[in-house]
């Protein structure tokens, strides 16, 4: 429990100073400044007193309980001041300096020291190499950023200057503000899935909001964050994608950056609402915070001229936000109220209807969100600048519109959002709205994805993936003649199955294919043949030839015993060729596929989330438009048919121009089947089945490779 | 020549007013508040003097000579008027009203009054459905936006609301403004690039900034960017993408938005800077009309913290932008001043360098411009904030590395970008980078775009597409018998080439393929056929028969003379079937096609832009992956080059997985074939080349459709 870390009670700032340059003097001061409620200890061998208080020579000197010590040393120092922690049962520690894994290998050595003293002491740590944290509730501030608004954000961040810009933010706006902040830094001992844990049982929290470079353990993330989630939005934004950003994210908090592809499906399948435009990032949680969810993906725009209503109307469709019709008893109402040469449809123009009366936004807002069709509005344009624009007595209109849409919002439970590009200016109307937690925005981008993440929480809310989880029950389903394919090949000291070992292994969970038998004669291979209906296919069977192809070890089409034996002895040859020395088991014959949709299904551990998949279709496809979906086990049969629909080729699934389509339930079935087997053998480490022949009815594996972890 | 009325030294306020409320009030005192230099003259019958003026019962009582006149009187009125205004010689005229073609066919009928009243009498018309138009340079204001900032941008905008968003967006940012701003309105009469052409040549405007629903000369319009774009930077954001953006748009300004795929590289060959994301579009503005492209497509970033560097190298990268590697030479000298913990590559991390004095910004700024691999630098991160966020005094060495930032600018011509996250707030050392011209963003985004843009202008600058134009030279190119195709189709009343027909016309201008020779009677079939090497096809040749396939009109791959003549008496059956009264006049024997890489070439004639082609792959390609590519016409060789590689299926045709590739010179020969084609021949409407088939070595056309102008 984090608790007594976050909420601490008691800090002891140890090398704190007397002189100002320090952080271990600005520390205290700031703590005194901003009111700190509990108590403060600085710890300093050579001084007695700093800023009125007692100075301690050792944190083990002092006489009550600490919860949490602020270390502002060098990094060299920092192993033995955690066990001299660990000696007053300190709760947690926040480490500033920076030296550790970042800076490469004796850092690293450094940081394992400060993490096995923290281990064997039970002091948590948060950092190093991190500006710090804050508890705004308690006013615990241990970073030295002045008058950071309060609210109800959780800020998790790993980068002390993008913290800086988030609260820098948040302060011009004037509407949200911050719980907590915490600075992760190298997440050397606490990692981002307890921090999160923290911020989902911390009442006064509405939403968490995360700059990310890298994160240690992806998979226990993704499961907090699933839990969270159902609970409470999670905004995030990961850096690093690019190889220079990857380089200087790795020269910042020394963590490797993730496979990007697989990161934002899976963060989105965890319900994270993912951002890509760190100018987003902070509007976007406000809205989060104080909105409910549009439940129908549906939004009315209500604007007084064309621009920005066409601009707002472009990047939601954009955002795959609907702007449904408008009922005809709406439509009829709105005319009633407006000029002859307003727009009644979606997006409505109200075309100079509001130039006398602002306050005429408030009764079209009240007709508009009464229309069952729609789940928020988003009014666009000068409101609450017509009284700096025109005439100043038009603000007291702007002024009462806001009060009502206040109440709007309230009863209706359905979410208004204002974009003004007045929105910079002072004005009472806009000061209203944010009173009324009304999100207020002066770019129309920020406005439309602001509105757009509403609605995708919406929609995750009453999702299948909110449903699912990334749990492993690992083994459940392992069978026993499964296990025995892959102790047999451990034994033998191979990591890589034979192919008939793992067509073997996958039919046993119940993949459509055929393993073969492996022939070690050309008469016996002929025999095996003749049993065959249609053509065969001959392929090597060693432990030592991994490619097949590239040791001319594939034969196909054959049907005459002429063809089989000759092609028998000819991929013995080949082989024999091709590595002398190879443990050659024999020949498998097989029945030739017949000709339909080539796909490819691959797993593959991940350094951050573990166990992932990936599903494509062959050939071009894969290879030049990388029209591919990756995505972290385990996949449910339901998950399978959403990773069919990712891939733009799907359609192709369904049948085009006139044909048939293709068996996607057993496909689907297949996906799962994969996931079954990677739960069931934790051994595997990847799994390739290319290609996957697809029929109308059914399909073929017609090459499988499995190799283990070694 | 637009001089006259957008310079114009008198204007007349047509519905003059001592009505508060009434434009024709507002007007004159926002031309007398503003102290526009010329004369005013209101004209109302009912009134003697309006705000201390002589009110005109009628313009023509008007002593002196008029250059504009500014109508805020209804639409109905309008056609009157402007006759009066072409009796006293007025050179111009603002229609303000709406009312005209954006609400439908009445409306349009009006509107074409209005213009045939304009063409009669030589009154040139801005609008109408207009805000109006303000010359900031004279102070003649006839938009009553007060306090609009002066500056060397050029506003060119089909919205009001949104002119006035780019106009306040401006009083915020204090720093750069405007020379003109025009609201285009209906272009009922004066078009987008007479506008245009006008900026050009105004010594004061250094860049044009557009906001475009829809224009009706697409096709000037890009001759004349690309005309302007070689002198200054045009940037411009179309909106109107959506199916509810276009809805929103037509109800907005009357006019068609354009098919976008072709519009958005339409622009970009004619240099233009296409913004997507609408609060992007004036920052780059500002950019580019202060500062020089950036030649190599080269940046350096420099930071004083990871976060901020980590998310602007992603954006970048993602913008196409290289982040080069500093020579030896430049690292030396960084690492000499700075920490031992900073990051000398790119991007370069002060890790704490500047925490004491902030001037070293401007030290590490002066080595890193000194690179020659670096084309510009763009700072993230505090700078600006150090006096705010850490110690008042720090401010100090801020402003003189300000001094020293801006000296170098002007000394190494390469642009330097500050971004701040302080940028909102009051830094003087801020204000000296605004001083110096030195863009200065809060947005991490935006600085990144800013930076992307300039070096998209550079790079445009340099490119091939800046020494190419639009400019068709109308039959230059046509050949007599080609000419004598076309008329001949046309004698008969026929709009559709046939096969053999269209295949000549290629042919003559040197496309590669074979017309094959048609047969009336089965053993001419086989006559023709026996004398051609391999395989034939049989292909019905119908002016009545346009889908040949749909009348079971093609047989493929027929090589004995039995399967021959069966073929052709199949086909004439099959096509009598299909549609008894065909004038059929035979049957087309070719030479069956070899098997290569299907490709498909075709042009239209876009409602904007006149004249387009597309190239894409075949099959699964265009009709899944939507792998095409739209280029507006004339097409050189060159430039077709290009278009390829605007696909990403071009890979293939170099060769994949150790395959040859296919015959790109062939390719590109053929398409700007057909460029000379639809130049040489205006009579055509669309042609298709489909599928054209690629070889290792030629390709072959192996069907054509031409289809004539009705």
């Amino acid at each position: 429990m984090l608790d007594k870390v976050l909420n601490a009670k008691s800090v002891a700032i140890i090398g704190a100073s007397k002189n100002k340059t320090k952080r271990g003097y600005q520390a205290i001061k700031t703590l005194k400044a901003d009111g700190f409620e509990g108590e403060i200890y600085p710890v300093n061998p050579k001084e007695d007193m700093i800023l009125g208080l007692r100075c301690f020579k050792d944190i083990t000197e002092i006489e009550g309980p600490v919860d949490l010590a602020l270390i502002t040393t060098p990094a060299r120092t920092i192993p033995n001041i955690i066990r001299k922690c660990g000696e007053k049962k300190v709760a947690g520690a926040v480490i500033i300096a920076g030296g550790f894994r970042e800076l490469g290998a004796t850092g690293k050595e450094l940081e394992q020291q400060v993490v096995t003293a923290a281990k064997e002491t039970g002091v948590r740590l948060i950092g190093p190499n991190t500006s710090g944290m804050i508890n705004l509730k308690s006013n615990l501030n241990l970073v030295g950023i002045q008058n950071a608004p309060k609210g109800n954000i959780a800020l998790l961040c790993q980068s002390g200057n993008m913290a800086l810009t988030l609260i820098t933010e948040a302060t011009v706006r004037k509407h949200e503000g911050f719980t907590y902040y915490v600075g992760v830094g190298n997440e050397a001992d606490i990692k981002f899935h307890e921090y999160l844990e923290f911020f989902r049982n911390d009442p006064d929290t509405k939403a968490i909001l995360m700059y990310v470079e890298g994160m240690s353990e992806g998979r226990k993330f993704l499961q907090e964050a699933h839990n969270t989630s159902k609970e409470k939005p999670i905004i995030l934004l990961k850096s690093g994608r690019s190889a220079t950003g990857k380089k200087s994210a790795g020269s910042h908090t020394g963590s490797l950056a993730g496979m990007s592809e697989v990161a934002k499906l899976a963060y989105e399948r965890a319900g994270i609402i993912v951002i890509e435009n760190s100018d987003e990032l902070f509007p976007v949680a406000e809205t989060l915070s104080s909105q409910s969810a549009i439940k129908n993906n549906s939004i009315a725009i209500l604007a007084d001229g064309g621009g920005h209503a066409t601009i707002a109307a472009d990047l939601l469709s954009d955002y795959g936000v609907n702007l449904p019709e408008l009922s005809d008893k709406t439509k009829e109402k709105l005319r009633k109220i407006l000029p002859d040469a307003a727009s009644v449809v979606n997006p409505v123009d109200v075309a100079g209807g509001t130039d006398s009366d602002p306050s005429l936004f408030a009764d079209c807002a009240k007709i508009i969100l009464k229309d069952p069709n729609v789940g928020g509005l988003l009014v666009v344009g000068l409101f609450g600048g017509y009284g700096i624009r025109f005439e100043k007595s038009l603000a007291i209109g702007e002024e009462a519109a806001a009060h009502r849409l206040g109440a709007m919002v309230k009863k209706r439970n359905k979410p208004i959002f204002m974009h003004s590009l007045y929105g910079s200016y002072e004005s009472r109307a806009l000061d209203l709205l944010r009173h009324y937690d009304i999100p207020v925005h002066d770019s129309l981008d920020i406005s439309c994805k602001s509105v757009a993440s509403l609605c995708k929480y919406g929609n995750y809310l009453k999702s299948y993936h909110a449903k699912t989880n990334f749990i492993f029950n690992w083994r459940d389903k392992a069978k026993e003649e499964g296990q025995q394919i892959i102790d047999n090949a451990k034994k033998e000291g191979r990591h890589v199955l034979l192919e008939h070992e793992a067509k073997q292994l996958i039919m046993l969970h119940g993949a459509p294919t055929s393993v073969g038998q492996v022939a070690k004669t050309e008469d016996e291979a002929w025999q095996i043949a003749n049993k065959i209906k249609g053509n065969v296919v001959l392929k090597i069977v060693s432990p030592d030839i991994l490619h097949k192809s590239d040791a001319k070890g594939v034969k196909l089409n054959l049907g005459s015993e002429n063809e089989v034996k000759k092609g028998f002895r000819q991929i013995i040859k080949s082989a024999k060729d091709y590595s002398p020395d190879a443990d050659i088991r024999g020949v498998l014959v097989a029945p030739m596929a017949r000709k339909g949709l080539e796909v490819i299904i691959g797993t593959k551990i991940d350094e951050q989330f573990g166990p992932v998949i990936m599903y494509g279709l062959g050939g071009i496809m894969v290879e030049i438009m990388k029209d591919v979906t990756f995505w972290v086990l385990p996949v449910s049969p339901t998950s399978s048919k959403k990773m069919l629909e990712d891939t733009k080729s799907s359609v192709l699934l369904d049948g085009v121009r006139g044909q048939k389509g293709y068996d996607k339930k057993t496909l689907k079935k297949l996906i799962s089947m994969c996931s079954e087997l990677i739960e069931s053998y934790p051994e595997i480490e990847e799994m390739d089945l290319n290609p996957v022949i697809l029929y109308e009815q059914g399909l073929d594996v017609v090459d499988a490779r499995i190799i283990l972890k070694k």
